[in-house]
């Protein structure tokens, strides 16, 4: 069901119509009047400025309904582009999208590691014009940058505040640096909430439902959309399940707190209990050092799973089972029905993942009675957050921001 | 900060324009019109039908600023009013609201016990009938009523789906059977988002927060409160903190999940917990039968606690500890920055409660380093629910639907 307009300002008016025609694929004049409730004359006028800036063209005719076939409208894909940037410890990724959502190009470049703030945005902001180069894209044509980040946030000052990176990233206004280095527009957002509004924007997710996705890299977070945004909370720190406990005296988590999902169901919680198996750490070759390594012996150990490794399997199925019941905790307290699984970690043990986190729910949700939970898989590829963050350039531009809280 | 209004209907404006002049207490056409964004004009003509309607009064003028002195505007309380009720085991409480949310009139029957629900229904509809002709108030002067009831619902039927009631309670529409016997609009809310909702209409919180109430009477639940209406979520379920996991292999819970608050945290946990010390259970003579048994226990281990008996102040922290770890899953979430407890269970030892769930917070919270939770003590006396619930009924017919998602 499309969003219905109400009293939106004459540019969210714009921005709505701009998002009716975009969900629609392909729409008539006529059809978006119906469907905004706006009179045709308004949606003509809209639709002549949509079509003077480039963003929107006409495309054949409609079947005829008696009269003149109608004018087919829809989006012009590559009138505009949004990058989106993953920002992460062991890798950096780029992803160029059209206006749609849709990825294009993708280049990787190694990860933040231990490097000083300014010298890794520096280090991004050349990627990104050489990336452009190559691709042929204008600068002018890119809408901005979206930047995906974990940990904590100061939405305020674009401010990454995450105890896991070093303390230098606490106090550094990541947004204002990049637009210094890049000259172009730059919006921070978690790599969760990236995730989120990555499958909202893929069109999996229809706009009429709220939905959570549970985003797991190294770690896990989840992104909530309430009413077609992002839910943020008062410092749009809002999702973080990984610091959801469910093991009140379980092992201390770095948040200070025990039995967090951080230390029970992350991909680096498998990897340290798979320590406490001599036979399957030897068997399966296994590290744990931070970063990379962590990622390689996860990725080890799962596909050990997936293959029928006794041992790996129940390794990962502990994780599965903790994670589900911080799921199940979510669905209860936000009486979700929609959920899904997306980012990295569940790249190559997904479908165990699926399994267990679904039986959870199915035996356990609150409100079984009344209706299901269903959970999906969604975007697991390396490029997931940063495609995720260049959604969030688009979320922010293109649509009605009245929508929004 | 007044609520903005913004392209709301007709009947949107004057909902909207009435809760600015409740929010307000006294305020003039011309402090309505800054505080809206509507003209003078459009002020004057929606207060004309206001007061022809019987709902603002004239009262007073307000100091000159040059000019004439202008007209000030407030709600004429006892214009309308609105009724509680809330259903539970032990007791059923009925409270009479005027349009500010003031409660007027209160009333106690027995709880619904085992008895049939068509039956409590009829019962609930003749002591509110006796209760109105009592205190001379008109029928038709009453908008409507507002249940409170504890557990899973269908909001699209009006019915109770609680696992704690009898099966029949299931299958039954409270909200048709009351309408029916009492010729009353009727509305259905959780005991907990009626708390919230009371929290919002008396006042004490800000309508441009969102907010959690943590309700707890022999259970725990809780509202949240987003962009000034309770969230929902998919059935009207949102708020199950009470079936929040921080312990995945505790103890069993009736829905069938281990370690849930209701087993960890609630006022019947602390007293199934006192059993286990038999020298505590014998000195305060404690019984943990059903309702009002376990609700006396647990009042009398919650007064041993405040005077300083060690052992009922062990159990009463270890549960408010319990809490806190959930309501810090909550505040992780969420990131909320306000958070308040309210409901009969914080009564009596509500001190010690504050205190834990604010230790838990402060130290443990994991967006601490970016702003603090405030926890504040909410309604804890025996009517809180059905005042909560006639707040429901002022919300629902008083504030602005353009405001909900």
């Amino acid at each position: 069901m499309p969003r219905r307009l109400k009293g939106a300002s004459s540019a969210d008016t714009r921005s709505a119509i701009l998002d009716l025609i975009r969900s629609s694929g392909r729409v008539s004049r006529i059809e978006l009047s119906e469907r905004s409730g706006l009179t045709e004359a308004t949606i003509s006028k809209i639709v002549r400025t949509l079509i003077d800036g480039g963003l929107v063209v006409e495309a054949g005719f409609a079947e005829s309904t008696g009269g003149k076939r109608p004018v087919l409208l829809e989006l012009n894909a590559s009138s505009r582009y949004a990058l989106g940037v993953s920002l992460d410890y062991a890798r950096i990724s780029i992803v160029l999208c059209d206006i749609n959502g849709a990825a294009l190009h993708s280049h990787s470049l190694a990860g933040t590691g231990r490097s000083k703030p300014q010298t890794v945005i520096e280090r991004v902001a050349r990627e990104i014009a050489k990336f452009l180069d190559k691709h042929g894209i204008a600068r002018d044509d890119v809408i901005g940058i979206g930047v995906s980040g974990a940990g904590r946030q100061d939405a305020s000052g674009g401010v990454l505040r995450s105890s896991r990176q070093t303390g230098e990233w606490e106090q550094f206004a990541i947004e204002a640096a990049l637009n210094e280095a890049s000259g172009m527009p730059v919006i921070l957002e978690n790599d969760a909430n990236c995730a989120a509004l990555g499958e909202f924007w893929s069109g999996r997710v229809s706009t009429a439902h709220d939905f959570a996705t549970i985003y797991m890299a190294t770690g896990i977070g989840c992104g909530i959309v309430i009413n077609g945004d992002v839910y943020r909370g008062a410092s749009s720190n809002a999702g973080e399940i990984g610091h959801l406990s469910i093991d009140i005296d379980g092992p201390e988590c770095f948040c200070g707190s025990r039995g967090c999902l951080e230390v029970m169901a992350t991909p680096a919680a498998v990897v340290r209990n798979a320590r406490e198996n001599r036979g399957l750490w030897e068997r399966l070759d296994l590290r744990d050092r931070e970063g990379e390594d962590v990622r390689a012996s996860f990725g080890t150990i799962a596909a050990a799973a997936m293959a029928g490794d006794v041992d790996a399997e129940t390794l990962v199925r502990q994780a599965a089972r903790h994670l589900g019941t911080g799921v199940l905790g979510l669905a209860n307290i936000f009486d979700l029905d929609r959920v899904s699984l997306a980012g990295p970690g569940f790249a190559v043990a997904g479908p165990i993942y699926l399994q267990v986190v679904r039986d959870v729910l199915d035996r356990l949700a609150f409100m079984r009675k009344v209706h299901p939970v269903t959970v999906e898989m969604g975007e697991t590829g390396p490029g997931a957050a940063a495609r995720g963050a260049a959604s969030v350039v688009l979320h922010s531009h293109l649509t009605p921001h009245h929508l929004r809280a």
